[in-house]
C-alpha cells in the first residue's frame, strides 16, 4: 500500500485527491497538510467525508513528511514546492507537484510570468512535466513530476496530434478557454464571492495568464520550433470543467485542406489506444458536464472550409484530469501501478 | 452476475441507475428500455457514458425483459410498472418500480392523489416498501419493492425515530422542503428550462404534493396512527438535492423537554449502525452538497427551548438515496448481497 | 433636490441604493461612503454604473455629512449607526439606517441576540420601525428610521393581517425562508464563495437567527401580546429574493374554519390599495424571480383543510423592499413625496 | 402617443420589449400577439407583470394589427414576419423585425443558411439593418427594420472602427462568443432544460451558425470587401448575456503595430459620442453582468505584442441590446424621438 501525503489538502484540488484515492485499491492517504486547519477534523471542512475521513489536518513539513509516506502531493500556491524539495527529501519520497513551480524549463521564464523568484532551479531540469500521455515514459522514473496546468492539459491535449503532425500551422493557433470557478481556489477573495460570479462571463489575463507559456513550451516540442500562441481564458459560472475551444489554419498539401478523415486519423493515431482521451464522434462537440467529476478529456473538431481553419475542442475537468485526477494517473505510472487504477470513474451528470 | 434491465433509463433515475451499476460488481445492465430513444446510442443521450456504455436503447416490452433478466427497475412515470406486471412477470423476475404505483396501501388513496386508475390493485399489499433501514427485513424476500419517493425518503428518515420513540408530537409535524431540479424529470416542459427555473425559488404543490400520503402512511405506522401533516415542496436552481426541514412540538415528561443528549440517543438507537444514515455533530446542519453524487442521508437536529419545538433537518441526493441509488441498495437486499455494494460513493463536491 | 450620503455604499444594499436613485427624480447622491474604497472610482466597484456614475468613494464621516446631505443611508454592520449618531447629528440631517442598531425597542434583547453593546440607547425609543405599510404615519415625522431586514419585511407582511384579526393563533406560526446569496453581504468569506454556495441548500442560525426576535416584536404589536416563533433561514444558490413559506393553525369560529374567500378578504382589507404588495390570485404561488429588482412584495396563501392550518407565502427581493427599495420609500415618506417615487421599478426576469 | 403591438410577446425578447416600453414615455403597447398564449392574461405567464400589464393575449393578425398600431415588432422564429408584410401593411404600420427575415441582402445566402424559403424576397433590398449605431440615417425613413441579431450585434460593433480604420487584417478575424440561455428561446426543447444547460458549457453550430453571414456581411461593408471569418458561439450557464472575444491580426505601419493610444483614438472616433457604448478603461475587461438589463454594449480590448494579434472585447444583454433595446431604439429613430428615450436603463448587479 502506497502511503500519501498531501501538502494543501484544504485546498479544492487537495480535496479531490482525497477523495480520488479514497477508491484506489493501492494507495492510501496519511497525511491531511493544510496551512490554515491544522489540527481542525479534515471532514468539518469538507463536510462530504464525514464518517468516511477522521483524520486531522497535519502541517505542512515535508521532512517529516518525507520519512513517513512514500509519495508527497503538493497542491499549494506557486513557489511553496520549491521552498521544501532538496536532495534528501527527493532521495526519500517521490513528488508530484501540482503548481507551476517545475513546469517551465526556463527559470528566467518562470521568474518572468509568476513575477517570483524559484527557490530552487538546479531542479528544473530533473522535473518531469506529467503530461501523461505524452510523456509516460519520462515520467516512469521521475522522482519529480511537475503536474500540468488545468488550462494546459486541456489546450495542449486537444491540439498535439495535429501540431506534431504538421496538419496545422503552429504560428496561428489561437486558445480561446472557458473555465468553472473552483480554479480560481479557495481563497477568500471578493472576486469570486457567488454574486460577483454568478450570472456573468468574463475573460480575465488577457494576453498574460500563466499556462501561456507553459502550453507554449509543450507544443513547441510538438511543433520542433519555439510557438508563441494566444491564450484568453474566461471564467464561467459553473463548479468544475475547462473547455478550450482552439483556431488554427489547416496546412494544405498540393493544395488541398486534410479532410475530416485524414485528421481524425491523426488523433486515432496518438489518442487511438488512450483510456482518457475520448475522440468524440464526427459533428460532436464536447461539453464539460459530460466529462464532469472523471479523468477523461473529450475531444472533437470541425474543418471550416470557407476560412481553411480547424476548430479544435477538448473538455475537461479541471480538479480532476486539470488537477489531482492526472496527479494520481502520474503515481500510478511511478509505481508502476495501473494507469488507470482509481481513475475509472464515470461523469456524473447532471 | 445479477442481469438488470431498466425501464425507462433514459430519464434522469435510470440513467443514474446506469451510472451506479457501472460500478457496482455483481449486477451488469442488459437492457436499456427508453420510450423516446429507441434504436439509439444510450451514450448519445448521456454523452458521459461515450466509450463506457456502448448499447442501443431497447423498448419496454416487459415479457420479453422477464426472460433475459433478473431484475427490472422501472423509472417510468406513474401507472406504467402497474400496467406492465402480472403473475408471470413476477414469477420469473424480481421487480423494483420508482414510480409510485405501489407505495400507497389504500388504492382509493392513490387514485385521489394521482388521479388514474390503479392497473394492478391486486399486488398493492404484495409490495414491500422499499425504505431500506425500516423495511430491510420484508424486502429479503420481496418479488416487488416500492421504491420510495425522493421528497419521502427525507422527509421520513429524518423524523423517523423521535416519531416512533414518541419524543415529538405528530400532529404537530410540518415538512418544509427544497428539491434540485432533477427531482421534476427529463421532460421537454417551458417551467423546467434553464430561464424559466435559475435565479428562483417557488413553492409548488402546496397542501397537495403527492409525497404527502406516502410520508403519512409510512410516518403512520411508526406514531401508531393515522397522521396528518403538512408538507410543502419548493423548487431551487441546482441540479440535485433534496433538504427536509421539520418542524414538531416535542413531547414534555415530567414537564421538562428532552435535551439533547436524550434525543440524539434516540436518533443513536435506529440509525448507529446504518452506513448511509449519518448523524451530524451537535450544532451542524445538513447540506445538500455535502451527499451530492452518494447514498447518504444526513440528518441534523436543533432543540428550540424558547418554542419547545424541534427542528429536524435532512438531506440527500434526490437521483441516489432518493431515487437509484435505494432501488439498488433493494437489489442488493433483494439478492442477498451486502446491502452497500456498489453504493458506497463518496460525495462529490464541489 | 434631497441630497443624499450613503454610508456603505459599495455592499450590496449601499450600490442598490445608488442604483434605485438613478432613477428618482427628486434626490441624488452626493456622497458614496465607503470603509475599504476611499478615494477609488465606484464605478470601478460596480462596473455598471461606469459613465453614469464618476464619483468617487468618500469615507465615513458623519460630521461632515451632516453639514452637506439631507439624508443619511448607513447600509453597514451592527453597531456603526448607534456609535455614528447624536442630537446633533439627528437636528441636522435624517438617518435612514439598514443595520438591526434600532430595530428592536429591548436593548437587552438587542445586546443578547446581537453580542455587542449599544452605544445609543437612548434613540431606541425615538427610532421608528419603517415598515412602511404599517407604520407609514409615525415615519412621516421621524428623524431616525430603523429600516427592516429582508427576512423581518418578508416575514411580517406575509402574516402581519391574518394575525391581526386573529384568523391564525400567533402560537403556532412557524416561518421557513430561503434567501439569495447577495443577503450573504459582500465580505471576503470563504462560506461565500461561488462554489460553497453554488448547487447547494443549507439552514442556517437555526432557533438563533437575529430577525427572529425583530419578527416577533412587530408581529407581536399586531397580535397583541408577546409572541415566539420559530424561523428557519436557508441560503439558495440565486443572487436575490426571499421567499418565506409560513404556517400557522387557523381559528375555527363556530366550529369551522375561515374560507379562502374570508381570508382573501383580510388580506384585501389590509393590503388592498397598497401599491407594492401584490396578492396573487387563487391558486397562485410566489416566485422569487417575478420581484426581481422590484419593489413589490408578493403573497399567496393555501388552506389546508386537512391539518386546519394555513400556508401563507411571500416573496420579495431582499436588496429592494427588503433593504435599498424600502429604505427609498422611508425616504419618500419622511420628505412627504409621493411614497412611490422612484419605485415603480419593473420586475426583471429572467 | 405611438400604439405599439408585439407579435411574438410572450417569447423572452417580446416580455422584454413590453418591460422597457412599460418606462417609455411616448409608447404603448395595446396588442401583445402571442401564438401559444391567445385569451390568456399576459401577466399569467410572466408573473413579473401582475398587476401592471393587465391585458390579455392576442393573436398575430399583421391586417388588424396595421389598423391599430403605428409600429409592429416581431419577434418571431424565422419566416414569420416575411410571411406577413405586404405593401398595404407597409403602408400603415412601421415594421421592426427582430427575427432574420431582412437581414441579408443576398436572398440565397439567406436560404442557404437558414434552409427556408423567403417569402417576401421583394422588401430585401428596401429593409435597413437596424444597427443603430452604425445605420442611423437610413433607419430614420425605413419602414421595415431588420434588428440585428444578439451575436451579431456584439462582434460587429466590437470590430467595426478597427476593420473600418484598416487597423486589423479582415481575413484574420476570429470571433468566440459567449451567450446566456435566454439567446435559445422560450421553447419547450430538452436540450434548454435546467439540468441540461446547468454546470456545463458547449460550443454549438461551429462554423455553421447563422450569425455568420451577417457578421461577414455587416464588417464587409466596412472593410470594403467581402469578408470570411471563423464565429463559434458558446453555451453557458446564466439568463443573459453576450460576450465576444475576437481576435485579429494588427496591420503594421512602417513595420511597427499601432499602439494602444492609436488603437483607442480609433475606438474614440466612432463611439466618442455614443451614450450605448461604453469603451472601458485600459487594461479592464468587459464581463456580462455590468452591461445586465440595460442597453449598453461595453468594449475593451488588449495588444498583444507577442503574436501581432488584438483581442477585442465586448459585452451586451442579449435581450435588450441585442433584441428588444435596440429594437426600442430602432423605433426612438424612426419615429424621431430621442434615441435613448426609455433606455437609460442602469445596468443591475447582482
Amino acid at each position: 500500500m502506497i502511503k500519501v501525503g498531501i501538502i494543501g489538502a484544504t485546498g479544492y484540488a487537495g480535496a479531490e485527491i482525497a477523495r480520488i484515492l479514497l477508491g484506489h485499491p493501492e494507495a492510501e492517504v496519511v497525511w491531511y497538510g493544510s496551512k490554515s486547519y491544522v489540527g481542525e477534523e479534515f471532514a468539518s471542512i469538507f463536510g462530504g467525508f464525514f464518517k468516511i475521513i477522521e483524520d486531522k489536518c497535519l502541517d505542512d513539513n515535508m521532512e517529516e513528511l518525507a520519512d513517513q509516506v512514500d509519495v508527497v502531493f503538493t497542491a499549494t500556491p506557486q513557489g511553496l514546492c520549491a521552498s521544501l524539495i532538496n536532495e534528501d527529501i527527493l532521495n526519500k519520497v517521490k513528488v508530484i507537484d501540482l503548481s507551476a513551480d517545475f513546469r517551465l524549463k526556463d527559470v528566467a521564464e518562470y521568474e518572468k510570468w509568476y513575477k517570483i523568484e524559484h527557490k530552487a532551479p538546479s531542479y528544473i531540469e530533473e522535473a518531469v512535466y506529467g503530461l501523461c500521455e505524452i510523456n509516460r515514459d519520462k515520467i516512469k522514473d521521475a522522482r519529480l513530476v511537475a503536474n500540468p496546468g488545468c488550462y494546459t492539459t486541456c489546450s495542449i491535449l486537444t491540439a498535439y496530434p495535429l501540431i506534431k503532425e504538421g496538419i496545422i500551422d503552429p504560428d496561428t493557433l489561437i486558445v480561446d478557454a472557458l473555465s468553472g470557478v473552483t480554479g480560481a481556489g479557495r481563497g477568500a477573495k471578493v472576486a469570486n464571492l457567488f454574486c460577483e460570479v454568478n450570472e456573468s462571463v468574463k475573460p480575465y489575463g488577457v494576453a498574460t495568464h500563466r499556462h501561456t507559456p507553459e502550453i507554449e513550451e509543450q507544443l513547441g516540442y510538438a511543433a520542433g520550433k519555439k510557438m508563441v500562441i494566444n491564450f484568453t481564458p474566461h471564467l464561467v459560472p459553473m463548479n468544475r470543467g475547462i473547455l478550450a475551444t482552439e483556431y488554427a489554419t489547416l496546412v494544405k498539401k498540393d493544395g488541398k485542406l486534410p479532410t475530416e478523415q485524414e485528421v481524425r486519423a491523426v488523433y486515432e493515431k496518438y489518442y487511438g489506444s488512450e483510456i482518457f482521451i475520448r475522440l468524440l464522434n464526427s459533428g460532436v462537440c464536447p461539453e464539460t458536464r459530460f466529462v464532469n467529476s472523471s479523468n477523461f478529456v473529450d475531444i472533437g473538431f470541425k474543418i471550416d472550409e470557407r476560412t481553411g481553419r480547424i476548430i479544435m475542442m477538448g473538455a475537461l475537468d479541471n480538479l480532476v484530469k486539470g488537477a489531482a485526477g492526472q496527479a494520481v494517473q502520474n503515481m500510478n505510472i511511478m509505481f508502476g501501478l495501473d494507469e488507470t487504477m482509481g481513475l475509472r470513474i464515470v461523469p456524473r451528470c447532471p
